[in-house]
Order: C-alpha cells, then structure tokens, then sequence
C-alpha cells in the first residue's frame, strides 16, 4: 500500500477502504507516515470530505491506536456524555452527580481547557486537593462506588488523535467535520462506556457556528457511535449566549455548588436536568418524562449534592467546599460593568466574553499556560432580563485593576441591549438518534 | 504574517495576496516553513484552486526565489519554447535550428526524463561529447553565435521550484493546473527570453488527458506570461498518439537528422514547422503564413541541418554524427512486432508506448536513473496507415531479447487495427494567445 496513492484517492473523492485507513492511522502513529503525507491527506479530507463509512473506519483506527479502558468492572451500564465545547459550559459538573444520584454510572474523561477559558478538568481542579490523574482501577472503582468520576485524558489512549490533533492545529484542518467527529468518537469508544450522549454546540462561542452545520457533525457522531456499537444521542444546544451566569474556572464552581443547593436556577439548571434526563433514557432507565422527573427531583432532593460531595471527597478533594464557597480560589480585583442605557439584554457575544475571559487569565494562550482559577466574569442579568441605566450587568475577576478594565470594556461591548426584548430561543434545537 | 492563517484562507476560498504569496515562497525555500505546512498549503491549492492573480503572484515568487538569467548580451529578441512533454516529443530538437536558420534566437533549458522516456537533455546526451551544463556565459554567446542552445536546467534557477516540486511528488498534489502553471512559468521567467511558445499537450501519454484541461493550463499560462510581460502564445496538442515514428533517445535524434537531412518527412514535420512558425510570429518576423513559409524552407534547404550541426560543434558534440547515424549509440537487441491482422492503424495509446520504452530503459525508474541511450522503438505504420497481416508495426529495441519480448508484447497490445481508417484529427488542436 503506497501513502501516495491514498492521498490521491481522497483528493479525488474516491473512496477508501478500511485497511486504508488504519494503514494511514497506524503508519503515521507509528512514524513511518511523515508529517508532510498526513498533513496532506487532512487537508484532502478537509477540502473533499469522508463518507460515514471512512468517517466510522477512521473513528475505529483512531481507537485502536492505543489503550482501551476495561469498564465491565462497573457491573452496570455506563453513561458518558461529552459537549464540543462552549463559554461558560459546566454541564458536566451537574449532569455527573445528577445522573449518579439515579442510579446511573457516569465514568467521563475530560480535558483541560484549548482556549478561551478552563475545561472540565481546571474547573474541578480549583478545589483544593482534588485529584484528576487516578489510575485506570481508581477510576472504575470511584464511578463504580460513587456513580461518578472525572478523570483527566491520558497519553495512553488514541495517541493517533493526539498526534493528529497537533498537526491539524499547525496546519488549518482542524475545522473538518470528519475530522473533528473521528477525534472525539475515537477518545469517547477507547474509554468504553456503553451510553454516549453528545451535546453539540452552535452558535458565536461554539465550534459550529450554524445549528446546520452543528446538526451534520451531530449526526455522523451518532451514526459512528452505533456502528461501533453503543447506545448514542446527540443534543443540537444554543450556544449564542455564555451558558449560566459564571465563566471562569473556580466562578464556574460556585455557579454548580449554587444549583446544586438550591440557591439559583437559570437556563444552565434547565438544560443540565435535561441533558441528564436524556443520558437516563439511554441508559434504559425510562421514557424521557419520567427520567426528566427523577433529574429534576435528584437536584431538589440534595441527592445531586451529596453526589458532588462524595465524588470530590473520592478524588481527594476538599469537600467542605460544598457548604463554604468562600474556600475557593478568589481574584483580588473586581469590577462592575454597569449598564449605559435602560432596556432589555438582548444577546450576550459568547466568544467575545471568551476572549475577555482569556485576556483575565481564566484560559491558556500559546504565551501562557497557566490559569488563574479566580479569574473571570458573573452576569447580573441574562438574556432577556430587564436592565435600568447604570444598574449592574456583570462583574469582572482578575488579578489585577489593570486587566479587569481591559475585560471590562470589551464586556461592555458585548452585551447588547434593545428597547424591546429579543425571541428567546430554545436551549435545545433538536435531538438527534 | 502567519503561515497557518495563510492555509486557512486558501482552504476557505479567501484570496492570498502578493505578499502573503511571497513570504509562503520565500519561507519554505529558506527552511522557515516547515514541510508539513506547504504540503497542506499546496493540497489546499490542489483542492481548491487559486486565481490568476494569485497564480501570476505564485509564479513571480518562485521565479524571484533564486538567481535569473540575463539574456540581453544576445543583443535581439530570444525566444523561449516549452512542451509539457509527450511520449516521442522531439519537437525542441527540430524547431530550435528551424528557428535559428529563420534568424530568430532561441536560448533553451531542458530538462532530463522524469518518467516515460527520457527529456531533451537525456536525447542531447546521446550525441558523443555533447555537453549541456555550460555556463551562463558561454549559454549566451552560443545563442548569440549560432541562433540557439539547449542547456540542462541548473539547480540556481527556481529553487523554490524544485523544492515544491519534490513535495509535490510525493504528496500527490501534483495535478493541480495553478501548480504546474506556476512551476512552468517561473522557470521560463527566471531564465528571460522575451517570448514564450508554449506547447500544452493533452491525450493518454499527456498529462493533461482532454482538451479542456489542456486549454485551462494553456490560457493560465498565457495570461501569467503577459502580466510578467512577456510576449506568450500556447498551442494545445494531440498526443493521443506517439509523435512522428521514433521513442528512445538515440532513436529520436536519428529521426530529428532524418527529417532534417530531408529523408523523412510525418506529421512531426508539419507540427515542428507549425510551432517554429508560431515562435517566428510572436517574436515579430512577420505573419503565420510568411513564417510558416520561412520554416519549411530552412527545413527543406538544409540550413536548418545547419544550424543542427553548429551547435552540436559549439556544444562540444561529435557533428559527424549528422553525416554518419551510425555514430549514435545502438541497442544489441532489436525485436519486429508483426500486424495480427490486416486493416488500418487506428490508434496507438502512447501511455502504453511510454511505459514499453520504460521497461526497455529509455526512461528514469525510482529503481534505475540510468538510461539506456540505443533502447527504444522505432513505428513503421502510423495511425491511419494500412496494414496486411504480419507486416511489420514497429521495431523494439533494447539491450536483451528479454526485454525486447516483453516490450513487443506490450505494444502489440497498443497498437488497435480496425478495417476502416479512424477519422484523423489536426496535430494542433487550437491556438490560445
């Protein structure tokens, strides 16, 4: 088999085959395969696309190019949920000990944040203590006892989609559908877990900026996730406005310990119990009323919480967190952003409010790999919400005056408010299986 | 200026501008832009194509990538000929003394066979003594002294050529018509001549296979030649069939002195007095029919033969070869393929013929760079002559019986013989300027 002739087959939209693929997989996880062939066969599917047949063979090659997680440990069936990413996204955080006080098993592995601000992984990790490399046993046996367990990415598993991932992002193909579905697909098959649910994200803060383009990515996921033989949903979600009311790593925290408590209840609450529901119903738990009831009973209840809580305490963390806020990592400065005129908010530009996180120092930039937990923003008002000229419309947190005046004004630029109340669109687009 | 940003917009459909063209060029010909980015870039190119101004500025980066030629020490108008090569092309050796006699000057660069069978310079080679890496100085007063000179390309012009060209080859982006155009074109610039015959050629042993490829590369070229203000000119050629009646590098030249010795007389003939009319007009000598005119009679007086003879004496060649064929190299071995049928020569697939001249080694292998100057086969039925049933079709010639059986095998199989004449189609296709 010559790379060669591989490459000319995509260029010229001509199907490959299985073995094909995993020749291309393994030759250039191996090495034999160099850069300048792969990055030119990216750049092919980038350009002529993959049919779901390569799309699913180049997800299996990618799994196999690595370790695979053993969960049949878990003695049950596991769900794993995975989001392509968005401002403020914590959902995570709450769907985990939400679906875990059902009686489900959740056993997810996340990432640290790329840019804009912190992944799953930071955010947890602003509890002091709390462990994100357990060992492969640690792992099942906390999901197993707990019913959830967050657990950062390791090398072992698809090093062909770390290595991929490194020279897609030199090399401009890292906005391939194919691509982008075989990089997540292949990470969600290695860990194993028999339910998958996806939430894939559109909008000015999202990968996908079109809900189209988001629901073509969604579908191939979902279709790639049945070949290879799991139980998989996908969640088409807005993400034109910054999910909840916190971006920013220990922010995000406290916005959870919050609903998790009762204490508040936004959008964010909405959408987390009903994502939650949907990983119940394929996990087989019920139909979607039932299992939407029993989400929104588990966060009422505390069960959610003491879901939490027993989960940070297996993982090492300080869990008296979930009763005193005031342990987690603060900034020194604020500053209020107030509102210039009276009115209603009527969009809030996500990946503006991103980007001001980053330049507070709540994200990695190629400069900077270091993130201040304390850093970010918390909206006063939502999308929707009424606004009296001068009134509160966020608060800035950043390590200092200075940085909070640069986020300050590029916030301020990124909320728009109308005289008349904008259309409220739904969280949840459309549901795919 | 980023490189990743450049690759994005070429993927995205976005022009380049002069600038970001020229830093890609110059940084990949310097090292600072690594493979795999220009592998990607050029895939993109592939896929997506480029526009004429973008193409235009691709090809003066390269052009400007390394040294340039300067041709005004000829004290006259210098015209430049390029064939985009086919099996049995020894059109430059035919319409350079054409030229000469006619009084025009025709300094050339050729290059040496990548495939097929050899280039200009391999058939050059087979003349004893010849050389074709002179000088600059010496390139120039040859074409001043004796009307014209061919000369193997040095590795100062173009760089950047040579370098995208390797990569290319091996990242299957090699059929892209603003690559080959840019490739092309910047040699011919770098190297000066005031007017620029190209010679676009299109069928099975071309590698552009239909007209209309052929006609888009012609006209991107023309219109690349005339920014960079030159005078250009592109005839677009069959090559459906070999031309005239010889493959193989000594069986070439023998041709070449054949027809210039007046003996021989096909449709070769008629295209290399076009093509030298072609370059007689666009350098200013007068219009198609008084050049046309001019062509046939230096061919016909043997001034062209003349013109052959001085410059294989200027070049240090053995010129006794234009008295005695026999002074040419000869292959041990030669085998006849008889007619299995009477009726007419339709079609001979020049592919075919290509590929039976490689195995006979007269062409460069990945395995062998040697050439094997006596090898090859020479036609004694053209397509549209008759044939009764075991005369002879062509004669191989090789240095083993082997080797000859199993070319003759080859081109039996090329050679189509139908009981009516196919319908001839003209040599030139059409004239783009």
């Amino acid at each position: 088999m010559q790379t060669y002739d591989l490459i000319q087959k995509t260029r010229r939209l001509e199907p490959l085959t299985t073995d094909e693929i995993q020749y291309l997989v393994q030759g250039f996880t191996n090495g034999e395969i160099p850069d300048y062939m792969m990055s030119a066969w990216m750049m092919a599917v980038c350009c002529q696309g993959l049919s779901i047949e390569e799309t699913t063979a180049l997800t299996i090659a990618m799994r196999d190019s690595g370790d695979h997680f053993d969960l049949s440990g878990i003695h049950a069936r596991t769900i794993d949920k995975h989001s392509t990413g968005g401002i403020g996204d914590k959902t995570s955080l709450l769907v985990a000990p939400i679906v875990a006080a059902c009686g489900g098993f959740v056993p997810k592995m996340s990432g640290r944040g790329l840019g804009y601000t912190g992944g799953t992984i930071d955010k947890l990790e602003s509890i002091a203590g709390f462990r994100t490399n357990l060992s492969e046993a640690e792992f099942l046996e906390n999901t197993r006892r707990v019913g959830c367990c967050i657990i950062a990415q390791t090398g072992e598993l698809t090093p062909a989609d770390k290595k991929m991932y490194a020279l897609r992002n030199l090399t401009a193909t890292v906005e391939s559908i194919p691509l982008i579905c075989a990089s997540i697909m292949s990470k969600k098959l290695a860990l194993g877990a028999d339910c998958i649910l996806l939430d894939v994200k559109y909008g000015s803060g999202a990968f996908m900026k079109t809900p189209e383009d988001a629901e073509i990515l969604a579908t191939l996921m979902v279709e790639v996730g049945k070949q290879a033989g799991k139980q998989c949903r996908a969640v088409i979600t807005d993400m034109n406005a910054p999910l909840g009311t916190a971006v920013g790593n220990a922010l995000e925290v406290k916005e959870v310990l919050h609903m998790l408590r009762g204490e508040m209840r936004n959008s964010l609450t909405d959408l987390a119990t009903a994502m939650a529901a949907q990983m119940l119903v394929i996990a087989g738990k019920g139909d979607i009323i039932f299992c939407r009831k029993m989400a929104e009973r588990a966060l009422e209840s505390g069960e959610a919480l003491e879901k939490f809580r027993a989960m940070v305490t297996a993982q090492g963390g300080d869990a008296r967190v979930c009763d005193d806020l005031s342990l987690l990592p603060e900034a020194k400065c604020s500053r209020v952003v107030k509102a210039p005129r009276r009115g209603f908010v009527t969009a809030i530009q996500s990946e503006e409010v991103g980007l001001a996180c980053l330049g507070l120092g709540a994200g990695r930039t190629p400069d900077s790999q270091e993130i201040d937990p304390g850093a970010g923003v918390v909206f006063s008002r939502c999308v929707g919400d009424f606004v009296g000229q001068g009134d509160a419309l966020c608060t800035v947190y950043g390590k200092s005056d200075a940085l909070c005046e640069v986020a300050a004004a590029r916030l301020s630029a990124a909320i728009e408010i109308k005289d008349a109340p904008a259309v409220q669109r739904p969280m949840i687009h459309k549901i795919i299986d």
